[in-house]
Order: structure tokens, then C-alpha cells, then sequence
């Protein structure tokens, strides 16, 4: 049991059960509620074959050290990871080798620079996953770690987008560049917006955290800094939200006809 | 003192101190805190003219009914409110009238189906005003109203962003229409995708609550139904990092050459 894990919430469990159903040992719920959403989830654990275990909110708030259960605490057997960033790439590119050159896709990774906040780094997952990026990269010193807040509100993403803590962020940033990743910093003193720069080639996309931005030195090692720009009152965005339009950018710009790698 | 109304948090009211400083009563501050972000906000505000009152971080809390205060909470007076949706609408056409036709910009509305989260709300308000959005528009019986958290989270723009919330969704829905803006809702069935519709016309976006989507009758309004493409394992994205999606995919759009109203 030491392995184990704890998630809640009905995404993050419902991703787990849908994508690695062996790893969950149980499903404990909340027994006195009985809505439409509850009882469509716990039938399709059911069939799954999940174990279920009848509990109360109490219970399941002690469980998950969180009110947000949403009436459903999963206990999971931790997944094997991806052993590390360089590993993952070079599956990536083995894999792409073995396809059509229409059918390649460059890699598309997320770095977050001081996101310290396990709802913005939940969120950066979440959005991550939708965009289809490959990994999210952080420095194991300015990071939040992976824990049950975070993988609620990545609702299932932290599940699957593999989460890379490194011990130093420039010097990953340059075996990336090494690998012909370019790396793109976003920073509202940018001249040109990140609508101007090719998203298309193989990516890192940058960002640093609210308000204090990314550090001195990650900002130096960037290739080229891009800037989103702001036609309001507010002077930035959440990061999250931040993430999300640079990477649908990327996936739009991919899209494009010649848009593959 | 009726219609005073409190704001905490340095983004709050930060902007509030820029685009209405007269209108802020008093601004309390934790005495106890040293930090250079804490002395320069400080000293804005002494600049800016705003009486300054020391306090402490029990009071602070209890003045905003809140512990992200992060050391600041202001009295304000309540701003006159652009009257209706009618009237900014209005406004708007007059003032493009008198703009050169290459310096005119469409309307581009926010609006927000079910979403009663005041994070969400906060959340989407900061991403609309930094799109540089007109209005964000809510039915009554199905939104969040503002209050100190989703001024917080909306981190200025809810001081700035003109928030209509509506008896009756889908008349003004209607009523848009007949204005010729193009009324385009969200969803994950939809056959096309939001990169493939024209967002440079007069634009009203629509999304729904998480999970629930948007309201059927709502739904059936709309010009159009587009889908944000998911290519991960999650199956939607929070409100506001799709509204912020969407709305860039419109600034985008709209800085293309020929891409002006």
C-alpha cells in the first residue's frame, strides 16, 4: 500500500478508470447522495469493475484532506512514470519516425517558471492535456508538486500529462534547444505578439508566474519572447488562461494546411 | 456610506486607483508587513492622493470577508453603471460613426451561461477585459453577481468591464441578432471549429457552465455552434481559459489585414 494514491473528484477518477482501470483499487462514496450524476458514474465504475465502497461526506472530506470530493474519494495504485524528459523525447520522435510525414506531430511542451499554486499548475495541466501537449516542465525549486488539489482541477489531466520537475531549468531549456526545440518566452515587454512567431516547429512554450514573470535567467536562455497582447484595464492574465492561448494558437497554426512537422 | 462597497487584493484595487481614484473612500493596509510590493502599492496610492489607514491582518480579513486581502482593503464608492446593454451598444455604434473607417472595431461580447461560480465569473471578467471585450452578459437566475472575490480574481477588470446580468437570456439574445451581431455558442458536438468561423463580424460568444453546457433554449439561439477541439483525455476546459481562447482567436482574427469592421 505504500504506492498508493489518493484522488477525488469525478473527472480526475472517471479519466483514471477510463485510461489505466486496474490501478484503481477502490471508489469510496458518498451514500446518501443520490443524483443523476453520481449514479452514472458509480455505474460506470461498476462496469469497469472497480470496487465500490459505501461512505459518508465526513469520511470522504477526511480521506481527501478536501471539501471539493464532489461525494466520490478513489484510493489508486501510483502509475509507472515516463522515466524522464529525455526519454520521453526520444519516444517521440521514434514514434513520429514511424509514421507518414503528414501524420508527424512536432513535440509541444509547456514550461512553467515559478507556478507555485496548485490550482494554476491543475489548471496548466488540464489545458495542457486539451491542447495536446506532450509534457509540462517546472523547476523542482519554484513548483508545486503533484498532489489530490492539483489533480482535481486538472480533472484528469495530471492523470496523463506527464509532469517533469527538473533541478535546473536553464540547463534543460538548452538540451532542449540541443534537440532543435525553440523555445519561446511570453513577456509583456515582448515586441511582437505570439500570434507573429511560427508555433508549428517543434515548441517549448514559456511562462513565468503572475506578476513576478519568469526569472532573469530562464528569460535569457529563450530563444525569442512573444507577448499576448492586452487591450483593457488589467495588466496580465491567469497563467493558466495564459497557457491555454499560446498552445491553441499552436494547435490552430498546426492545423493549417503544410502545418505538420 | 450606502453605496460603499469594499475591494481587496493589489490588483483590485490597484486599478481602481488608476481609472477612478477619486472614487476610492480610504485604503487599509497590514502595518505589519515590510515587503516591496506592499510599499510600492503604498506609495501609488499616497500619489495618487488616497487615504491611507493602518490595520492588521485579523481586521483586514474581517473588513472583506476574506484571507487573499494580501495585506490591502479599500472602501470605494459604487461607480455609475453604464445604464444597459441598450445604451452601451449604443454608445458604441456612435463612437465607431465618428472613427475613420481602418480604426473601427466590432462588438465583441462575453456571454456567460450558467456560470455561478464567482472564481469563474472573476476569472472570465479579467480574460474579456484583456481581449479588450465590450460587455460580459448573464441571464439573472443563472450567474454569479459581483462581490469582493470575483473582484479579486478579475484582478481590476471588474472595475472596467461592463457586466449586464439579464432577465430573459435568450430574448436579448434575440435582440442582438437584430442588431446584426453574430450570436456563436460553444459546444463540444459542434462540427466546426471556432478557428473556422468568422470572429472580425459584430460578435456575441457564448459559453455554457462546466459540465452542464448551455441551456437548451440557449443553445437553439445561437447563429452558430462551434467546438474548441479537445486532444487529450480530458473533456473540457474551465470556462475562462476557453472564453480566453475563443475571445484571442477574435483579437487575432481582427488584426489581420482587412480584419477591421
Amino acid at each position: 500500500m505504500a504506492s498508493s494514491q489518493v484522488l477525488f473528484g469525478f473527472h480526475a477518477i472517471g479519466v483514471r478508470i477510463r485510461t489505466a482501470p486496474a490501478s484503481v483499487i477502490e471508489v469510496h462514496f458518498d451514500a446518501s447522495r443520490r443524483d443523476a450524476r453520481l449514479r452514472q458514474f458509480l455505474e460506470r465504475a461498476r462496469n469497469a469493475g472497480v470496487r465500490l465502497l459505501e461512505s459518508d461526506g465526513m469520511q470522504l472530506a477526511r480521506m481527501s484532506g478536501n471539501h471539493g470530493h464532489q461525494g466520490v474519494v478513489a484510493r489508486v495504485k501510483a502509475l509507472p512514470k515516463t522515466h524522464s524528459l529525455d526519454q520521453l523525447l526520444e519516444d517521440h520522435e521514434a514514434a513520429q519516425e514511424a509514421l507518414p510525414l503528414a501524420q508527424r506531430v512536432a513535440p509541444l511542451l509547456l514550461v512553467l517558471d515559478g507556478v507555485t499554486d496548485p490550482h494554476n499548475l491543475g489548471a496548466c495541466l488540464r489545458v495542457a492535456d486539451g491542447a495536446g501537449a506532450h509534457a509540462v516542465i517546472a523547476p523542482k525549486d519554484h513548483a508545486a508538486g503533484i498532489n489530490a488539489t492539483v489533480a482535481k482541477v486538472a480533472s484528469g489531466a495530471a492523470e496523463t500529462m506527464p509532469y517533469f520537475m527538473v533541478t535546473n531549468l536553464a540547463r534543460t531549456l538548452g538540451e532542449l534547444k540541443e534537440r532543435a526545440i525553440h523555445v519561446v518566452g511570453t513577456s509583456d515587454t515582448a515586441e511582437k505578439t505570439f500570434y507573429q512567431t511560427d508555433l508549428r516547429r517543434p515548441l517549448a512554450l514559456v511562462l513565468g508566474a503572475e506578476g513576478a514573470g519568469m526569472r532573469q535567467l530562464t528569460m535569457k536562455t529563450c530563444d525569442e519572447l512573444v507577448q499576448i497582447p492586452m487591450r483593457g484595464a488589467v495588466e496580465s492574465l491567469n497563467v493558466s488562461v495564459a497557457s491555454g492561448i499560446c498552445l491553441y494558437e499552436a494547435v490552430r497554426q498546426r492545423a493549417l494546411p503544410g502545418g505538420k512537422y
